[in-house]
């Protein structure tokens, strides 16, 4: 047990889902296992944290190689909870996150807390988030378990460059359908926003935030081609948000300065 | 009034906030001014959005050119409704966030509820937040309302790249000795939490999140040193996550699978 690898898994959608257990799955072959989860669903939460409430931390289960932990905080905060309190004598070899519940291609890693535990992550440690595009709480997560493993293997053996995490997609295919995995890039997309409008029952109007992805790319190397070619789609993301193709571009608002 | 910019403005401290009133004096210069701010302070929520929870958007007050709505929901909710509620049959012509009672240099970007609807926005419009070194609720904004001006008058002349916004990082100083602005890149840095442990009342254990930002960068092109050094720091900032220098590194996983 000493040298086996200790693995930190995080997910969004909370302790209860079929896809954290899909992500057990897959890392308690490889190391110790713990698991830091929020108490409930935290879908759409992004890189939130939690300032000005105090965070739990429970233990609810154990079971050979895995410690299973929960908290009222958000995806990130999980990780800080994993990182700086539960494991903060120990040495974390990876971070996994997921299995989440539904795609995270395109426009949708900005929005969401299981690539946001990624991320995190990989401020200083490899970090891989994972997803299927099956939205349904007992979606099939067969294929995603098994390249699921051989990825978290090589990753184990081979590195990930410092600062970067994987942002990994399996599409809704049987294994032997799947035609491979694709390193890909951000598909250049938008959510489209329909809010519902309702009236509440006494009267007042209420939005429901609704929508659906827009690709404007539909290029061969964007993660939103490969998963609706049959590949899964792996995208290096990183947390370094500058837009370094235009810092020469917006050199006017310096000039006017300049003292 | 016909002719004048359309220009909507969010925030993350709330609608009562100091900052939210300093961002209004710079904008409304320029345009019609539109407020969607949340209805209590969202700081540290990030990209989050609402989902399976209505949102309300209500009329709170009107001055000369400037109309001023809240909702329960995240900064990122307030763009969304301005964009497809609000403002549905309007040509927005720039989304305006904050002026933030805070820093949002180096990696608080990613936590920055603030930049995260400017980046929100950026899918869009031309988009700026604008954040000044100064937690305060009653901070000074003069500096910050005296060169956002000038930024905002440039931006609304000049344009940005597309799907790039501005972070825009304003030190505490008087505004004559502030030394220029800077075109800068996000600082390499992370945040080192300190989870302050108590007992509830109930004797239950508890973690308050704290930390502070550690530097590891120092270089003269990074936002920290920038605002270290007395100017306003202007990073350009993009959506799209993808480390596009990793994508040879990683090409190891592709091979594993090829068909």
């Amino acid at each position: 047990m000493e040298n086996k690898p200790v693995i930190l898994i995080v997910n969004d959608d909370g302790y209860e889902a079929k896809g954290l257990k899909a992500m057990v799955e897959i890392a308690k072959d490889f190391g110790e296992v713990y698991v830091v989860t929020p108490d409930s669903s935290r879908s759409g939460m992004s890189h939130a944290i939690t300032i000005g409430t105090p965070l739990r931390l429970r233990k609810y289960h154990q079971e050979e190689g895995v410690e299973y932990w929960r908290t009222n905080g958000t995806p990130v905060d999980c990780v800080k909870l994993g990182q700086r309190v539960l494991l903060k004598d120990r040495k974390i070899d990876l971070v996994l996150s997921g299995i989440n519940h539904g795609s995270n291609s395109s426009a949708s890693v900005i929005y969401s807390g299981t690539m946001a535990g990624a991320i995190e992550a990989s401020f200083e440690y490899p970090a891989i988030g994972i997803s299927l595009l099956d939205y349904a709480p007992d979606a099939d997560f067969t294929a995603a378990i098994h390249f699921g493993k051989i990825i978290v293997e090589k990753v184990l053996k081979e590195g990930l460059p410092e600062h970067v995490c994987l942002n990994v997609n399996v599409p809704v295919l049987p294994i032997e359908q799947i035609k491979g995995i694709k390193i890909t890039r951000q598909t250049n997309g938008y959510w489209e926003e329909e809010f519902v409008e309702q009236s509440d029952p006494y009267g007042g109007k209420c939005y429901w935030l609704s929508g659906h992805l827009v690709d404007i790319d539909h290029k061969e190397d964007s993660c939103q081609w490969a998963l609706d070619n049959g590949y899964i789609s792996v995208q290096p993301v990183q947390y370094d948000l500058t837009a370094y193709s235009a810092l020469n571009n917006i050199k006017y608002l310096e000039d006017e300065f300049k003292r």
